[in-house]
């Protein structure tokens, strides 16, 4: 696929986020993409998505998960992608730190692509989650 | 196992799921148990939550299914359970409305169990979500 | 859909199965549908496809998960369908017995189609292995 | 851990795989542990797991993909480990190729180890499967 192409919709996917109410709730507004062209999203701490013991959530691995892997399909599409299904490994537990989730493409197939991705705690390096997914291609034409 | 101590661990349950910062943030206080004994999770829809094209993101879904099994296997343990893995099958779109998590126990081992959770959209009873998921029983006490 | 149609393509499934090398090598020739639909597989004890320590393997489990979706979610599509991704919950240890896979449809779409998949052993009635799965349907037509 | 009790362990696995009745039937006994210490799995062709189209059925890859996840987590324990759960993602359709499964590990927990695993077709080179699991450390002393 023409690169040119797959970059300018990177740069496009970059703006959009910012027009996604949960990346602003959440706080995973920092989108980029690597030289190897994989989504990175950052997530400063937020202390209000930890649960009972003080710890963060499931829920927010596996939103950062399904973002990394959406971001790394989706400028490879002209229409808007779906996720699937997708699953979840919490390796690690995880108090009080700044999240960065990297997808990575495994397959883009003509109506479905498959990528993994994975949670970093970046100020020690440590993997804390781990997953998979399905994207479908759908009938609707992006944003963007 | 003794029903009383299960229905008694139920009730902590539901006093505790008010002390988690983010079923504050995300909106499912809400908790009972049904009769079967499922963790049954109710979350009035909260537009901060959507995607960048106004639907409900993925990672709602997947908080919900994650804890609705959680807290339908915890009170069968003594010690805290952690989340090991789950997937998640996001079934429909849904744009809009309030959702219910539920959780049904499928195995409850001596150090590993095994539920399956569903989310609806009780307005009309559509099953928009579902996945299911491994916890493991720590070493640590729970904290009521 | 027509009930007819579901049926008559049932029947035709039931015929092809027969034509899989791997249903005979493994030993679950025997399928048939349920009042409910579902796809029903059974499996004589066959000690040629235990691991090391003289128990079933895993992978035993797996090969009936997929096939019992499969053949639950094939007879409502014209065209040939794929398994896409599908997840094994190993619940028990089995030790030379016969096992039963039943298939149950979750979602049936356009072009996507999702079930759920238990394998139990009949001589107790217990669930051993439980799974979901996606299948996605292809441009070739059946054989039937 | 010492990396001489891991690499014994591992030539124990490579003559106890020889015990498994599976690993004759479906043509996997060719196990062998590359320079990272990935278990490698080698299973040439067989028709006899062949679907009714004539590709190589679904469970075949499982079985290797559960196998190699086993294998790459197996020498870093004392007692006898269990797979609990993995997916599967089955990525190309495969006619008649030889097939090597490769386990890489991702964590090595005191009770739960998690694996993810690949399976190529060696004479092209291209990933047809992909999945990861959770292996549970059991309170059974190893064969070896």
């Amino acid at each position: 696929m023409d690169q040119d192409i797959i970059i300018k919709r990177q740069r496009k996917l970059i703006e959009a986020i910012q027009k996604a109410p949960i990346a602003h709730s959440m706080g995973f507004i920092g989108l980029s993409y690597n030289d190897k062209g994989d989504a990175v999203l950052d997530m400063p701490y937020n202390e209000e998505f930890d649960h009972a013991l003080g710890e963060i959530h499931g829920g927010v691995f596996a939103t950062l998960l399904d973002s990394a892997g959406w971001f790394s399909v989706a400028p490879y599409y002209e229409n808007w992608i779906a996720t699937v299904e997708f699953n979840v490994r919490l390796l690690e537990h995880v108090k009080g730190k700044d999240l960065q989730a990297v997808g990575r493409i495994v397959r883009l197939g003509t109506y479905l692509a498959t990528a993994t991705m994975e949670v970093r705690t970046p100020q020690d390096g440590k993997v804390v989650a781990a997953g998979s997914g399905t994207f479908a291609v759908t009938s609707a034409k992006t944003l963007f």
